[in-house]
């Protein structure tokens, strides 16, 4: 088998030193060591949630967490609005409609973000929507949607609860949580946290505590209160998967010597590169509008007779390079190259010149090095800087 | 800091290759390795489980999959019955009242377990009665009831599901889950399984399939359809927690090369020295009615002037041996021994030991080797066979 490459949106790869952390001997879950552990990796979380609020750690896939979002804040019958713009703005529709909620949507062209004007017209002739969610980055079309300009609009009615799942954006693009007052952010271990999966992490502001005092949808599991109460002893109501709270301390701690604002900026650096890349190929084409275009994630659309299915099962047989398919309407039609976490210029090196050989090799020719030179134009630009 | 003997009910002391198994490079959750080793380790379960039912893996600890086996096959206001016999019987009734289900209870007497006569005398008052929960081995009390003889009760009528926490007992105990015509099995990786935590597995009868087409009760994050679907094609509805599925392969290799049997054989004799220690001592005395106790953990009564909480710190801190305390109304009461999982008759005399060299020196005399002599006789016979 040739080495790795693992350039999907998730799992990321995960640096050695995290690895190690994860073959650590058990340990008890109620003892003093874990408690110390899963204190520090939540002030850890919270310096890259950007936020005072509570953040609390479960064992789960990101999706927990979205649902934890749910059941935790909102009650049968509560109108909210759900900002679509691919398979996750989805998900978070379906887990309101599965719990009841009364949903209105705003359904985004794939490859288009969330539009202010939309947002805000679409509030302005529901006034009772009680909650909004949106997804920072959507993994499936490649966008991130600008919160900077959204989260506004949101809270002008302060009263809004803004849900917002940052599961392949949060630590590699900036969400600055309390300076946007969103009050319920959710995220994952294995996208930029450069952590293996099994945890998901939800903050919590001061006005989602107050509906979850009235919420009445059943949660036993994904109990944020009791996740609350058990932080204050260092304590989870059930038993964590302890080998990846360690895991998780040890990537934050990397993340954060290295910089946040380091981080962001390598992540616009390499999203950068593989868009320059991908149009200067000529055969390849963005599936995302620039203007949303995602730092973490790129759809690409292949050659008109290219599978993307069977040009990504070539490229991961002989370069080791594992990228995506297409979800949901996406299936066959694009695949998808992921550039967050632990992922350095010489991996997208890599990458480019793989898809290069491997469109070569089917026929579209003159493409060697093409992608690659642009995207080391963009390299030689980062580490300038 | 000496040794670590970590000998409370979960999680469990991981084998060193089991551990390694945690640190493998992280892979597509998506592609043909992983897709590989989920449907191995799903068909190695269905061995440990003894059954030929669905078993499905779900991210979470074994909590997450006491709710799914409620979520997923029971309506709101449907009659169910939970036997409760410690902290874990009162998490599934408590679970069932979170989703509105409409529950009888028996409750036992700490350290006893349920009677075949106030099963059957319940289940006869109130034939409208749809399901049963049943806890196999209760952890806070060290109880374990005897399915051989409770599972035919609930089956008297075989439209009835039959619910069973497993978590601390499947794979250390014998539990014949199709022979007994056992409807939902719930277990967890980090218990018997020598696996860390973060796995909750669910085995499914034919039965309850045919419950879960009328449930109406949320689900999303455990749906246990949707699991079953992706189980087809080797995956799973969420990122699963890659590593440990990992880990978990290894382990159950580990224990069917041993052999289930043997398995079984050795929490027996694990199981009775700890208790024939402890009753040797003559100044602990078991929680536990004879009749029930259990081979996977032993909670202990400690002399009445002995804060069994400071004791365990002693023990903690000078011979490295990690104990668990009491639970709910145990609390501050008694101190737990974990023999379950990979746990050796060495690590009992050691346990034993330092329960003697500690109680000595708080002013118990005549202890040392007490507890351990009939331990090794115990032993001495387990090494004959």
């Amino acid at each position: 088998m040739p080495k790795n490459y693992l350039l999907i949106p998730g799992p990321t790869p995960v640096p050695q030193d995290v690895l190690l952390e994860m073959a650590r001997e058990m340990v008890n879950h109620r003892g003093a060591e874990f408690a110390s552990v899963l204190k520090t990796s939540t002030e850890l979380l919270k310096k890259v949630f950007k936020t005072q609020n509570d953040v609390l750690i479960l064992t789960a896939s990101g999706t927990g967490g979205m649902e934890a979002a749910v059941a935790n804040f909102f009650s049968q019958g509560d109108p909210v609005l759900v900002g679509i713009c691919g398979v996750f703005g989805e998900r978070f529709a379906k887990i309101c409609k599965t719990y009841g909620l009364n949903i209105k949507t705003i359904e985004c062209e794939p490859g288009k973000g969330v539009e202010p004007e939309v947002l805000e017209k679409t509030l302005k002739e529901n006034p009772d929507i009680k909650g909004v969610f949106l997804t920072h980055n959507e993994t499936s079309t490649g966008v991130t949607n600008d919160l900077k300009e959204l989260a506004p609009i949101v809270k002008q009615n302060p009263e809004r609860l803004l849900v917002v799942d940052a599961v392949s954006s949060l630590g590699a693009i900036d969400l600055p949580t309390d300076e946007l007052k969103i009050d319920i952010v959710v995220t994952a271990s294995q996208k930029a946290l450069e952590t293996p999966p099994g945890l998901a992490m939800v903050s919590v502001s001061e006005l989602a505590w107050k509906y979850n005092e009235k919420a009445n949808l059943p949660r036993f599991y994904f109990d944020l209160k009791q996740a609350k109460k058990f932080l204050e002893e260092g304590a989870t109501p059930f038993t964590p998967a302890v080998s990846v709270v360690f895991a998780l301390k040890k990537a934050l701690e990397n993340i954060l010597t290295r910089g946040l604002e380091e981080n962001f900026k390598r992540h616009k650096f390499l999203g950068r590169a593989v868009r320059e890349a991908i149009k200067a190929l000529g055969v390849t084409r963005l599936l995302a509008d620039e203007r949303w275009a995602s730092d973490t994630v790129t759809p690409v659309v292949p050659p008109e007779n290219v599978n993307p299915d069977e040009l990504r099962k070539y490229i991961r047989n002989k370069f080791g390079v594992v990228l995506a398919g297409g979800q949901g309407s996406l299936k066959g039609k694009i695949f998808r190259i992921g550039h967050l976490g632990y992922v350095e210029p010489t991996d997208i090196l890599v990458a480019i010149s793989a898809i290069e050989v491997a469109l070569e090799n089917l026929g579209y020719k003159g493409l060697k090095g093409k992608g690659v030179q642009v995207a080391e134009e963009v390299f030689a630009e980062y580490y300038k800087n």
